[in-house]
């Protein structure tokens, strides 16, 4: 990873500084902490708060999205019906002496990575330590020692690296196995891996009773609302929900700081499509020229990670992507990212392989954004088909479809059957029951042959299950039914709508964002700098006092007063520092702006505004320097243009 | 309750808009629901968002406070500390036939109303029934039927029922034996009182061996980042920190819709402040004018509700109010509360009873909303000491403490001890620690006498525990030790700050708003209005064309596009509906603002501004009236400026 300098990211210093001015520590800490658990501090809350508020805008004002707010808590039968009960788990095993406990595909890794290395030692090859990877483990990997591989078991446990994200429990188990994989502390043998489900459990109410769960995303909250959103949007398609809310995954082994944690704030949405027609957007002509970074399943199935730099356009046009939906979202998801900060050439959309997939989903594309730790998934942008709409109507018998007047009534020719019902009874007793059951559930096919029995041999014979007799076919006469052809008219269409799913992790999110816009200013000692966009960066101004004497201060509150107003964060530094190190102190924190208020001010009520990024000033009014920046932290103008317009101050000293 | 019409809230109808149009609605409803968990839809949800964004620029960001997020999942130890775990609970009765639940003071009420309502009947006296409260009670209560009571066990169950919120467990289950209170559904007898915690548990990492909970409050998150909170202030007193996040409790039996839930929204604040110096305010000089409703604690141990009003100034004058600092947070909530749209005629502050406090607090003030559900608490306004940054201190050793260098050093006399410790080993032997031990302990006033006794007898007596002999005193000589007065200087001061807690439950004040903003408009039939003042309506402008005619629409998409620039909500209603009957509609939603595209709109670009409230109508060209807006929606101006500044129209018929 390098950054917009060139230079490479110096992570270990990036975290310093996310720690020392707060922007996330772990929660906790004077009770030691506990794995996974994040407090955002102010410049962390404050980015967070201006990144969902972005989202908000970019998506659901854009687009008269339905936002919904609902609960966490959630009954364990909803999230039975959506099968995160049974299969939200992860593979774990357990050293029943030492009582540790491992994240299979993790103590897999760990243990086959530290005998490559011994071979390399062994072998005198350079071994190069991830530094940051290593800081971040809560225990360092046992040093296994200089042993020398085989060339063929090198290869071997390459590859297994390189698929490891694609076994179950029992693979794994396999693996452990055959490379006598044991707990990498004591030596110790583990048990074979279990699944753990990843849901926090509680129980709601006094009686114990009803079980439940904290959501693990906040989708099935909100297909659950369908039929009321449909009703509120008039029962027009499409339509979309979103919700932005905490979710919670009970992680194994939490680990890469924001990147894996058990308590996440999430926005989703869910756009609601009608399956037929080929899933229009008719937005679509606005996004169809941009061009995008793809990593689709053919290139990885070939073994490759090169990018195809493509317009969506054309990738929907040679069916890349499935549908022109899904490449709207793609595109608005980019643009989304782009607007917080993140690079261009640091985004790519990945396509999930057929088995990454759920087995309903018709097609699904992953944002990454390129950190330190590697491309990381970031956004999800997957298309669910009918699924969850299907199971909750299917378990609750609630109408989770939409019914549409047809335009022209569809005429459906059928094989309709009618039954004597009076007969049944004294013909078949106890059997009547299941023999009408038979035969309403026959199939056009079945009842078109059948007619033809009827006719021909005045009776026919059906499957019926659960007969007293014990027998599995009975024999009926046309005196009990007749079959025949007759044409239906349909006026209303019902169906289930499919649902496109962006899905985006904030704190992912944010820590990428972070290191995309993070460099290292050159200068006597390398200072940070975070250069998040205007809109986005967590405090907006900041006032600084050429000393403190006392004229200064009426001017930085009325100052700070005008900014407020404007609804624009600032804060003063009247610190005893240096101009040049207070600014340094704030381009750490990102902040885009700076004001200096010197004797110069009190005299005329000019004042110099100093852009973070090319440190450069200008000097004008109050007036004219009020909008300037609130021109800047819309997103209105830019730093050149108010370089064009203001005149160049170069007076101060102040680096 | 009534409307600011004068007339009567009719709550029934109120309750239907508010389902109707999805302010709120039961979670899980297709699954049957879950008591407690409510979801909001778009309009609640905006609302929600629009209340929250209302609360951080009328605090957070007008005060510099310092925002964090903490995590909801927090660890048992935390709250054992914090005292939760022990004692926040509730008391509930069990049915152990039935396995009926209830609260007990819930069933007490319940029982003893449903008693002195047959008391009226068997007497002929009229019988009010609240319909609201009956209609939202899960069961009806059983109709016990008309029985006449003697005049003094009328009056013992209305002393009992007003004092209902004073008794603990052990009182309820006297007040059970004594009035023989049975399970109202079955007549069963119901077992004592147990306390139940009302905190959600569940466990956190995969050993199943750290208990957690969800945080019932979101202030022990931002206690324990104190100190990285003191150090980023750069060691600065007094700053606040601030939190906007759900937390969670698991009623016995949730009721009166969003006023008693399970999971919910909070906006906290602790601001820290020294301890001496009378915790004065540097801006209470801003809010001593402010006139309030009181409710002190001497009226309400007189058995009046009778409201004062003072300000401020004067209720701290008078020590009714403990300190400028609480006082001057009391008069910033009732500014919010009156910014986001509540009644000033319908907020009282209620100061808790001695015994209704934490044993730790030193004054708590409660505002509260009134609602057809009587005065609720929405906001709770408590000085709560040092208490718990002392308990979580004393817990971890954690310096949760301000530690800042004296002006003037401190000069302290004191009685110093010196031992020749050299001697302690041969003399005391495995004694000597625990001697010691005594010695380094004793106090000021031992000291000063043991000094003596030393002088006179050239040895002193101390009192040891754990001493091997089992002796509970030692003798020593003066060649152990010498005791003499000596002056220390202290140049640093370590204290405590005290916290003054501002606490909002934010679906409380929602939902209290929304009574006071109800009324309804005469004519026809009645139609709902709910008046929210523009910076908080959910969407701000609702745009009409007059007709289907296609001449409207690109002016409607054009008047859409210009509002979303200036980042203001609005929402097309191109139904074929008259226009009266759509802008009827979005009254019900609380729409400030109508914009109607009509004929002459086409011709000359003009269009017509309505006012939800006064139904009057302006006219002017796109920009005015696009400033118009602006200026309304950031509550700069109020209708009636523009109604002075624009021309009214009157020629269309809208009602």
């Amino acid at each position: 990873m390098t950054t917009k300098t060139g230079k490479p990211l110096d992570q270990k210093s990036l975290d310093a500084i996310l720690k020392r001015r707060l922007f996330y520590t772990p929660a906790f800490e004077v009770y030691n902490g506990v794995a996974g658990l994040y407090d955002y501090g102010p410049p962390g809350c404050t980015l967070q708060a201006n990144i969902t508020d972005t989202w908000r805008k970019h998506f659901v004002l854009e687009e008269d999205m339905l936002e919904v707010d609902c609960t966490m808590l959630t009954p364990a039968e909803v999230l039975k019906t959506s099968g995160h009960v049974d299969k939200f788990a992860d593979w774990m095993c357990k050293d029943p002496k030492s009582g540790d406990i491992f994240r299979a595909d993790h103590l897999v890794e760990e243990v086959l990575e530290a005998r490559l290395t011994g071979n390399k030692k062994a072998r005198g090859e350079e071994v190069v330590v991830d530094e940051a990877k290593e800081a971040k483990k809560k225990r360092k990997t046992k040093d296994t020692g200089a042993i020398k591989l085989e060339d063929a078991v090198v290869k071997e446990y390459e590859e297994t690296l390189a698929r490891i994200d694609n076994y179950d429990g029992a693979e794994l188990g396999q693996l452990i196995t055959k490379f006598e994989i044991k707990n990498p502390v004591t030596g110790g043998d583990v048990l074979p891996p279990v699944a753990f489900n990843l849901m926090f459990q509680t129980s709601i109410g006094p009686s114990s009773n009803l079980a439940g769960y904290l959501r693990p995303e906040t989708a099935q909250g909100q297909f659950l609302t369908f039929q009321k959103l449909l009703e509120f949007n008039q029962q027009a398609m499409p339509f979309a929900s979103a919700c932005i809310g905490k979710s919670f995954r009970n992680e194994i082994s939490p680990r890469q700081g924001l990147l894996r944690v058990r308590e996440f704030l999430m926005a989703e949405i869910e756009h609601y499509v009608d399956p037929e027609g080929g899933k229009k957007h008719p937005r679509f002509s606005e996004v169809r020229h941009v061009k995008l970074g793809l990593l689709d399943r053919k290139v990885q199935l070939s073994g490759s990670t090169q990018l195809t730099y493509m317009t969506m356009g054309e990738a929907v046009d040679a069916s890349i992507v499935d549908s022109e939906t899904l490449g709207y979202f793609v595109v608005r998801i980019y643009l989304f990212l782009v607007r917080i900060g993140a690079d261009p050439q640091k985004i790519r959309f990945r396509q999930h392989m057929a088995n990454e997939m759920a087995h309903y989903a018709a097609d699904c594309w992953d944002a990454e954004l390129l950190t330190s730790y590697g491309w990381i998934e970031c956004v999800g942008c997957a298309d669910r088909s009918a699924y969850d709409l299907s199971v909750h109507a299917k378990k609750t018998g609630a109408p989770l479809c939409v019914r549409e007047t047809r335009k022209e009534p569809l005429k459906i020719e059928e094989w309709a059957l009618d039954l004597d019902k009076k007969k049944f009874g004294p013909t078949f007793k106890k059997d009547s029951k299941a023999v009408e059951a038979a035969l309403e559930a026959l199939t056009q096919d079945v009842r078109e042959k059948l007619s033809l029995d009827l006719a021909n041999t005045g009776k026919a014979e059906i499957q019926v299950t659960g007969l007293a007799s014990g027998d599995s076919t009975v024999e009926i006469g046309k005196d009990l039914i007749s079959i025949e052809k007759r044409t239906r008219v349909e006026h209303v269409r019902e169906y289930t709508p499919n649902v496109i799913e962006p899905a985006f992790g904030i704190g992912r999110i944010l820590y990428s964002v972070i290191e995309h816009v993070y460099w290292s200013r050159e200068g006597a000692e390398a200072r940070g700098v975070l250069s998040f966009p205007p809109p986005v960066a967590p405090t907006k101004v900041l006032l600084v006092p050429l000393s403190t004497h006392p004229d200064f201060k009426p001017l930085v509150q009325r100052l700070g007063h005008k900014l407020r107003q404007l609804e624009i964060s600032n804060r003063v530094d009247d610190s005893s520092a240096s101009i040049g190190k207070r600014y340094s102190r704030n381009d750490e924190l990102g902040t885009p702006l700076g004001v200096t208020v010197d004797f110069q001010s009190v005299k005329d009520h000019t004042f110099t505004l100093r852009d973070r990024d090319t440190t450069k000033q200008v000097r004008a009014d109050e007036q004219t320097i009020c909008k300037a920046i609130e021109s800047l932290v819309k997103g209105q103008k830019t730093w050149a243009d108010i370089q064009h317009e203001l005149p160049e101050f170069t007076q101060q000293d102040v680096d």
